[in-house]
C-alpha cells in the first residue's frame, strides 16, 4: 500500500479509526477507549499509538481528525468542549503532527459525520443537505455544493442553537429558546421527569421517586408500548424540530435533512410529526419537498469523514 | 459601444433601468412608472420598450430584470407576488426574450440588490453577507464565497420568514412569528396604531383616533423628538433582527449583515440594541464580531444587480 491516510474520531468515551487505502475506500477500522486520566501529553501518544496501529506501523502520510467541540477559526485546538474539557487549548494540531511527522486536519466531529454521510452514507448523491445529530445535544453539519460549510471561523452548522421560542426553555449554552432546549435528548429527558412527577396516567409515573433514572431509552420503550405521554413529547420535541427545519429552508432554500444521534432511533416517533408541522409552515413552493431521513453511518459517520478529509488532503498535496 | 446590457429592476410602482458598457459598469439610469391598467400584454411591451430607450435604440444583448416576488425555480416568471399580482403565471422570460430577441435572466429583486451590494455598495470585497431590506415586508438575499446563494429552487433568502417567536403574532405570509411580523415596516406601524390608542404619554396619541395615518415614517420622527413609546418601538423589532441575525450566525458562521429599505432610514434606532441583543445571544468566539451597517446604493441596488447578472450572462456566452 502507497499511501497511508487514517482518520480518527475522538469522542468523550471512544475514540474511532478508519484507515484508507489509495482509492479513498475504507480498510480498516478500530475502536479504543478515550484515554486521559494520565495527561494531555499522554492522551495525545495514545492517539498517535492509535493511528500507527491501524496503519499497521508504516508511516502516515496524512491524519485527519473529528473531534467534539468547538475549534479555533485555523482548527489548530479545541477552544470550547463539554466533553473534552482537558484538550481545551491544547495545540493538538501542532502536536499530533510533530508526533507523526504528516498533515494533520482537524474537524468539528459533526461537521466530520456530515462529510462522512455525503460520501459514503444517506447524502450520496446529494448536493445540499443539513445533516444533524440527536444526543445529549445537537450536532450539525451543512453541505452546500456537495461541499462542507464551514463559515468564517469554522463553527457553521450550530442548528441546536437556532432560537425555536424567543426567551423560552434554558439551554445549556446559557442562552434560551435554542432547538436544542426543546428537542435534545437532554431535553426529551427534562419532559419525561416532569410526566413522571405530575402525570399520574402516564408509564412513566413508576419512575416518580427516582426521575433521575429515566433515560431516552426508557421513554421511547414506553412510546412504543402506546404510552401517550411519552409519545407527546415526542410531539412537543418534533415541533421544536419543524420550526427549525422551516428557517434552515427558508434561509438556504435547501430540502433534505439527515438525522443521526442515538435519539435518530425513535424516528417513528417524530419524524411524522415534524412533517406535518412543515405542511403548514412552509411557503407553498416547498411544502411536500422537504425530505428528513435518517442516517446510515450510524457512529461511523464521522471516522469516515475524517478519513476523508484526510484523503482529500493528500489528493490536494 | 460594442455590447448593450440592460438591467431593470420591477417593484410595484416603478421600473428602474441601467445601462452597463462593455466593462460592466452603469453608464445610464432611468426610471419610470409601472403601468399594468392596460393589461400584462402591454406592460411586458411598456418593459420592451424602457429596455430600448435605455439602449438608445441598438439592440439588447442581455437583458436582466429584478421583479418582487417569489419565481418558479428556472426563473420564467412569478409565482407568487403580492406586489405585482396581475404578473403571476405569466411566461415573463419567454414574452421578453421573443419581444427583445436576446437572452433575459430574472432574478428575485432581493437577491438582485445583494449584489448589486456585493459589487458596487456596502458588500465589496466581502466574500460572505446577509443583505436585507426592511420595508412593508423583509426581503434578503444571501452571498457565500462572493455569489448569491440561490438555493435549489430559488426561493434562498426568506430572512423575513425565520421564526424569532414561535406562534407569536401573524405574519402576512399567514403563518405566526416570523421576523417580519416583528421587524418589518408593518410591524412598526401595528405596534405604533397599538401605541396611539393605548398610551397616553406618547405623541403618537394625537393620532388616536385616525390610527390609520401612522406611518414608519411617523414613529421615526417621533422617535427623533425623543418620544421613548416610539424608541421602544424600535427596541422591541430590533429583538427580532437579533434574534434572526444570530440564528444565520449560528447556522452559517457568517458575521456581516447589511440593511437597505426606508426603515433603514432609522437605522441610528435599532442598530445599537441589535448589537446589545447580539452580545447576550451568540457564542463567545463571535460575539463582538457581527457587522451590522446600511446598504450604499439605495433604492438602486436592485437595477444595479440586475445589470450586473446581464453583464455575467454576457461575459459566458
Amino acid at each position: 500500500m502507497e499511501y497511508m491516510v487514517v482518520g480518527l474520531d475522538v469522542g468523550g468515551t471512544a475514540v474511532k479509526g478508519a484507515l484508507l487505502n489509495a482509492a479513498g475506500d475504507i480498510v480498516r477500522k478500530d475502536v479504543t477507549a478515550t484515554c486521559y486520566d494520565a495527561g494531555q501529553e499522554v492522551f495525545v501518544e495514545s492517539l498517535c499509538d492509535f493511528a500507527c496501529s491501524l496503519a499497521q506501523g508504516y508511516a502516515i502520510n496524512v491524519l485527519g481528525l473529528g473531534i467534539a467541540g468547538l475549534l479555533d477559526p485555523a482548527r489548530t485546538m479545541l477552544i470550547e468542549s463539554p466533553n473534552l474539557p482537558y484538550l481545551q487549548k491544547l495545540p493538538l494540531r501542532q502536536m499530533l503532527e510533530q508526533r507523526l511527522n504528516c498533515p494533520v486536519i482537524i474537524e468539528n466531529d459533526a461537521n466530520a459525520a456530515a462529510l462522512g454521510e455525503l460520501r459514503a452514507g444517506a447524502g450520496r448523491g446529494l448536493a445540499n443537505f443539513l445533516f444533524f445529530t440527536l444526543g445529549t445535544g445537537i450536532g450539525s453539519g451543512i453541505i452546500l455544493n456537495e461541499c462542507l460549510w464551514r463559515g468564517e471561523q469554522g463553527k457553521a452548522g450550530e442548528f441546536g442553537h437556532v432560537t425555536v421560542e424567543s426567551g423560552g426553555q434554558l439551554c445549556g449554552c446559557g442562552r434560551r429558546g435554542c432547538l436544542e432546549a426543546y428537542s435534545s435528548g437532554t431535553a426529551i429527558v427534562r419532559m419525561a421527569r416532569s410526566a413522571a412527577m405530575n402525570n399520574l396516567d402516564s408509564a412513566l409515573h413508576v419512575h416518580a421517586d427516582d426521575p433521575a433514572v429515566i433515560t431516552p431509552k426508557i421513554v421511547y420503550h414506553y412510546a412504543l408500548e402506546g404510552d401517550s405521554a411519552c409519545r407527546m413529547i415526542f410531539k412537543t420535541m418534533a415541533r421544536g424540530l419543524a420550526t427549525a427545519i422551516s428557517d434552515v429552508n427558508n434561509l438556504l432554500d435547501i430540502y433534505t435533512f439527515i438525522v443521526g444521534g442515538g435519539i435518530s432511533q425513535a424516528s417513528e416517533f417524530f419524524i411524522p410529526f415534524v412533517m406535518d408541522e412543515l405542511d403548514q409552515r412552509l411557503f407553498s413552493m416547498s411544502r411536500g419537498r422537504i425530505k428528513l431521513f435518517r442516517a446510515e453511518l450510524g457512529n461511523d459517520a464521522g471516522v469516515y469523514g475524517a478519513g476523508f478529509l484526510a484523503y482529500d488532503r493528500l489528493l490536494r498535496d
